[in-house]
């Protein structure tokens, strides 16, 4: 499939890829779809004419919308169809876009140009816990090894209901929360700035279509729901989220703000990449069972850069095919008692941690507890994350002969605001 | 404050109360809002032109909109100002709807032609868990009454979030659930429809105006963002719920449903009945601190009534008051970390238990785990609730010369769908 733009081989948005995302520019501070091509954004607003397909050409308006909810509210076909006709238009062999230097100067917008904004309106968060070295980690930290899963954790997909508002576009800073913390046990828990800030390396995916009220997605059809996916921080305050979190899981430890990168992967982007699901023993209920391949073979990667510095260490290389849980098995398992889902609702992986010490995805893992510091590049050393650390999270997915790339999902973590 | 509508003394919908409510007709299905009055409703799209006072003359498009969202989205003093207005127009001393037949034609609809809807599009719904006698005894049952409550029980408003999509309005009907439910401990779990269906007694505020991310809502003004309260039953799966909740919390044995009351009261009905706050020991740490009363009078009753039969047996008479921690504190810890919230979030108390046997607001508690069924009024025994149950929960506070009255929260429990 050849592309009328340039681009090098290994980028991360080759013609392949076509992630959606919506975005703005200074000089036009409307928010509108656009497709990540190469180093440009083919903005979807001003080709929206162009989808003339069976499944599109009624639906042309849900490219000239602010958000992706609209055409995250059609289905397969029409995702598929849309991606045919981007891809046509923006083939070597079309000459409908590639000769109209009017049109072009109007549709495409260089990256460099543009503010990135979230890409859908999310109805619902969730967040599962999918990872089985992440939840064998944590649990070895806080119990023992030999009960570090919990019993439920190998029959269902762990999960819980996060906070949808405080999610946020990579690139929002985040401050070092306050919050009420435990310094040790029997004495009363104190207010201040939490000390153990941490990232967590997930990806989430996005809901497509939407179901009825009462009625469970099917195992077989879940994949029908998956949009897409983006890389996601789930930024911890792991002091708060000690003291906060029994029973009902975890609060302001995590509403405190939750990344996401803002290209939107489509699963026809990730099919080449398909690769094994996780061994599952035991084998798991009907309701969650499926033959097909869902899992995806995506290179991870977690940058820490300190403040005033260009020095960034990699402290973690993970990848998505670690995960215990398929997102089909997520999305079975969340409907099972009836939960209906809406177009841009949000579904996390989890901490995506390898079985290696240098793949876990969260610094509460790296540093063991903050037991073994890692020292970064510069020579400073971290348990947690310091005031001023930019944390970058990559994922890509990497071909014989291209790329997917999801770029990056950013943040710094500034200072606790005085009041 | 003499109303030119007749009705009975302690009616639950007074010129004093004025709830807020989102309703359609049969003959004209779009969504409006109106205000209770009486046995009838004030549909505010036909007399939004009257609402000329400074605060809301530029916004009566609010009064237009198929949900309140945009009407929370102002501020106390609008809000006041509307209650103003419509006290005024419907006031014996005002003419110009009371002698206005064509208009009051359009505008009146009587309660009984009217289909409810939810009031708001609600962008993230919260649970907290703040009554003590709740709390303890769930605790009691599960652990022991010595560590019934947890260590951070008393120092902070436990909460989680919950899915927001599955909030439904009152008269929904629910169905018993699939899932996963542990029959005995070190067995595998098995799929099967939950045995152990149960209600919780709650109620739940929407919140008024937003906040930017990043800024926690200080104590002294959080009761700005207090826009009303309705009734809630938090429907629960006990027997799925025990199997799922270590260590996230609730999920799917929430997530199946979650029943509101349509009429929305608002803090400005509900100041006469202002009482003490429960008392707290040890005091708050500062941030939950304040000094002013914000803790409500509303008796609540909880009735099941058997399919088939006419017969109603209130199982629970509890009050809103015995809640441990104020709507304050609750917004005040919610938003700590840096969360921001949005018009129309909705935050629930967590069941409202008192302190007598019959004040239970579970069926967990009230049958002590399914250990003292309950005999109903039809000879009929319940541990927990029968397919075709319906539960009618309602919450009224009984002034000396009107009542403010909430209505009622109802639905059915339906047989599991056979698939």
């Amino acid at each position: 499939m050849a592309c009328f733009l340039k681009y090098p081989k290994y980028c991360d948005y080759p013609i392949e890829n076509l992630p959606y995302g919506v975005f703005s520019t200074p000089s036009n501070p409307s928010h509108r779809i656009g497709v990540a091509i190469a180093d440009v954004i083919l903005d979807l607003s001003q080709v929206a004419h162009l989808f003339t397909g069976p499944e599109l050409n009624r639906y042309q308006n849900v490219f000239k919308e602010a958000t992706l909810n609209n055409f995250m509210a059609l289905n397969p076909k029409a995702w598929k169809e849309a991606r045919e006709t981007i891809q046509s238009l923006l083939s070597v062999n079309n000459t409908s876009l590639q000769n109209d230097a009017h049109l072009q100067s109007r549709a495409f917008i260089p990256q460099s140009d543009a503010i990135m904004h979230l890409p859908a309106k999310i109805g619902d968060y969730t967040d599962f816990y999918s990872s089985i070295h992440h939840a064998t980690n944590v649990g070895s930290m806080f119990r023992s090894r030999e009960s570090a899963l919990m019993p439920n954790w190998k029959y269902l997909p762990v999960g819980y209901h996060g906070r949808a508002s405080s999610v946020v576009i990579s690139g929002t800073p985040i401050h070092r929360p306050h919050g009420q913390i435990l310094l040790a046990d029997g004495t009363p828990p104190v207010f201040g700035t939490s000390k153990l800030m941490d990232f967590e390396l997930e990806m989430a995916f996005f809901v497509g279509g939407s179901t009825k009220f009462g009625e469970p997605i099917p195992i077989q059809s879940a994949h029908e729901h998956v949009f897409g996916f983006v890389i996601m921080n789930d930024w911890s305050a792991r002091d708060i989220q000690k003291w906060e979190y029994v029973p009902l899981g975890p609060f302001t430890a995590k509403n405190l703000g939750t990344s996401i990168s803002p290209w939107v992967v489509t699963t026809f982007a990730l099919k080449p990449f398909i690769v094994d699901n996780y061994s599952q023993d035991p084998e798991p209920l009907p309701y969650l069972k499926h033959s097909d391949n869902y899992n995806f073979d995506i290179s991870l990667q977690v940058d820490i850069t300190p403040k005033g510095t260009n020095v960034s260490t990699t402290v973690c290389r993970s990848n998505f095919k670690y995960l215990y849980w398929t997102v089909k098995q997520q999305l079975a398992h969340h409907t099972i008692t009836g939960c209906n889902v809406n177009p841009g609702d949000l579904m996390g992986s989890g901490t995506i941690s390898g079985d290696t010490s240098d793949s876990f995805g969260s610094l509460l893992e790296l540093s063991w507890k903050g037991t073994k510091p890692l020292t970064l590049l510069d020579g400073s050393q971290r348990k947690f994350l310091a005031d001023g650390d930019t944390v970058t999270m990559k994922a890509v997915c990497e071909g014989d002969s291209y790329n997917i790339g999801f770029g990056t999902c950013v943040g710094t973590l500034l200072p606790a605001i005085v009041r």
